[in-house]
């Protein structure tokens, strides 16, 4: 095929706008459509632009447009979604640090949705109060949609979810009686797991309308009702002293000019005597999201560097006391996810036609990119008041043996 | 015994610039000087002022005139001397909240000696190049003067040092060949230890003239000048490319206005490939150490909260993986200290003269106090460059068996 010179000069800048990924860049008007994208191929994968107009719109706003175009067809990939995506990050990363992609991001760091109390809950039904069918073709079945902890490579999702519950509550050292605040709790795994296994009473906020009413239910299902509470409220209006404060998956929509104000949240929780855990992801250095990523998928999505987690903590003296970074785990977790999304895709193209599941799919694969090259990490802080006693001599204890829900649940496959 | 209204008023306003600790203050011209300090006893303990002067000079700039008058006998403690400075520690704490205790500090912040090349130079010789034998009288066998890791409350100083060498080399995953650099390698124990036991070469600089002619001397002794360099030169001096790098208990020195030198020097050993670790005393919010300990015993020192010490890894895109506070092993580690330095207090007295035994008590003793009620934390922070493959999947590796040296210190004492 030929490419005309204003072709040529645009696929040459759109690749070097990149930092010159090791990848082919092809206006598509000739080129065979038919070969599957996440072939697995390992020759250099291909970008097919199908139309002069988007070589056009990625040359002004590569992140935004390819983002949408892909979504849309506009743009066919030739190779395995994720290592195109991995090269494109390492290659924009090394740009970065000549300024290029810096420069970029900041023109379209835009004035995003601010997570005040209004805008949160529209952020967080945009995403969260989704059809919940949706989310159970593709996520474990207790609905955890966070980053998991895998004891191994090879440890099943379902059970990599019940150890990361696990250990976050034994970071948490929780016992029996303790009272604990949860803020931003999902569809409520968390908050059950620790009221049935470690005899804890929650109280779980959440703004998502559609997961607080799902996690009432599992709740009178298990009879929980007496330790659990879901409270469909914003971390803001969180009120009563309690031990421990835990938030999973939270952080990244509360926003940077926030902290101080759930950090006040915190501390009006756990005073200078309790205990708590923040799980989020996170950035090696301060810098936003994706464009697109927070156009069509995380509105108001922010993830801190640590340099910015500390105003949680700093102005209240508290301690941090361990952080963890599971990036390599969240890249993992993903990977389940994406899998069985894309074994479920009839079905959600059914549910939401086919430019939702190629967004998703980009969204997904993009995630697993980013935890594997590195934009992305994934950070737990375990945190406490400048008078809490209950601090643990080392970290031996989270390793010594199997998380006590794993085990219980290895002996009820063992009893069946 | 009776006080002027002017001196109770001087007692009263002192003991409200420390946020009313539980313990009395006297005016001591009449007290029986005999009953010894550090006795253990449990009734409130008691700060015996012996002049008038003293009591001004209390009342204008407590924690300096607290060093100075107790260094020189002008005060004299009956109660136990740890137990005292925690209560007014945690209560300057809770002050510092009503704003008394930052502005008292914020008096006293002075212009510390500078960490420019020289000041370095300056500020370590007055610490550093003191007699070894002096500290060959309190320290372990091996000459280590940063925290300990103690696998158990009860092990022995000896094995704890042991296990912190062997906790820094295992969360480095130090490999046979690899090329480390270290900053501030004190007496040389944990270059030598790294090389002996992991296999590893070692470039180790330090500015300590006497440190530096000690560490020598084991290389030599140990037979292991092939793999251990020691290099009597500045951090920001450090050249050609590492696997790793590591520094412990140099930060505290380097004075956060040069974080950006160290983290150049840093990206610059290992640049994206590369990992390392910095272990320090740090501090729950941006804070400056005690004037006193700055004026008598650590000119030029500074230990960063965590939001400052991030301004060594946000603008080399390093990814923390790692941050473990020692903050109990600190003070563990210096109860051990005092106590054989208490042990040693004749022999001090010779080399020294008795102010100067008092001011290290007061050192000690105010830095297991510091550790214990918080104002002191201790932080391991491991970090790698954005292009590290050596990134370990869980942290269990790291609490699977005893430490290797451990494991053959115990062999050796078996065989004896």
């Amino acid at each position: 095929m030929k490419f005309s010179s204003t072709e040529k000069w645009l696929m040459r800048k759109i690749l070097r706008m990149t930092g010159d990924p090791p990848l082919h860049l092809v206006l598509g008007r000739d080129v065979d459509n038919s070969s599957p994208s996440n072939n697995g191929g390992k020759s250099k994968p291909t970008i097919v632009v199908r139309d002069r107009k988007t070589l056009v719109q990625l040359a002004l706003n590569p992140e935004v447009a390819f983002g949408e175009a892909y979504s849309d067809g506009r743009i066919e990939i030739h190779g395995n979604l994720v290592e195109l995506l991995e090269e494109v990050m390492r290659s924009m990363q090394e740009g970065q640090r000549r300024g290029s992609y810096a420069k970029l991001s900041s023109w379209w760091l835009d004035r995003t949705g601010d997570n005040t109390r209004y805008g949160s809950r529209k952020n967080i039904h945009r995403h969260y109060d989704l059809n919940v069918n949706f989310y159970k073709l593709w996520l474990d079945k207790r609905m955890l949609y966070t980053c998991a902890y895998f004891p191994t490579v090879s440890t099943p999702l379902e059970d990599a979810q019940l150890a990361k519950m696990d250990h976050v509550c034994r970071k948490l050292q929780l016992q029996p009686g303790d009272k604990v605040v949860e803020a931003g709790c999902g569809w409520g795994a968390l908050a059950l797991h620790m009221a049935k296994h470690y005899g804890v009473t929650v109280k779980a906020f959440n703004i998502s309308h559609e997961q607080i009413a799902f996690a009432r239910e599992q709740t009178k299902r298990e009879g929980l009702t007496q330790q659990v509470e879901f409270i469909e409220d914003d971390y803001r209006n969180i009120s009563g002293r309690q031990d421990v404060f835990v938030s999973v998956g939270m952080l990244e929509h509360v926003g940077v000019d926030h902290y101080g104000e759930l950090g006040r949240s915190i501390h009006r929780t756990i005073g200078d005597w309790g205990r708590g855990l923040v799980h989020f992801i996170g950035k090696n250095y301060p810098h936003p999201f994706s464009p697109w990523i927070r156009k069509r998928i995380f509105p108001g999505a922010y993830a801190p560097a640590l340099s910015e987690v500390t105003r949680l903590f700093e102005p209240w003296n508290f301690s941090v006391l361990d952080v963890e970074n599971l990036r390599m785990h969240y890249a993992k977790t993903l990977e389940h996810w994406l899998s069985r999304f894309e074994g479920s895709v009839e079905r959600v193209t059914q549910m939401f036609g086919p430019e939702f599941v190629r967004a998703w799919r980009l969204y997904l694969a993009g995630s697993i990119a980013g935890f594997r090259s590195g934009p992305l990490q994934l950070f737990q802080v375990t945190f406490a008041g400048a008078n809490c006693r209950q601090i643990p001599w080392t970290r031996a204890y989270l390793y010594e043996e199997q998380q006590p829900a794993v085990k219980e649940q290895k002996w009820m496959h063992a009893t069946r």
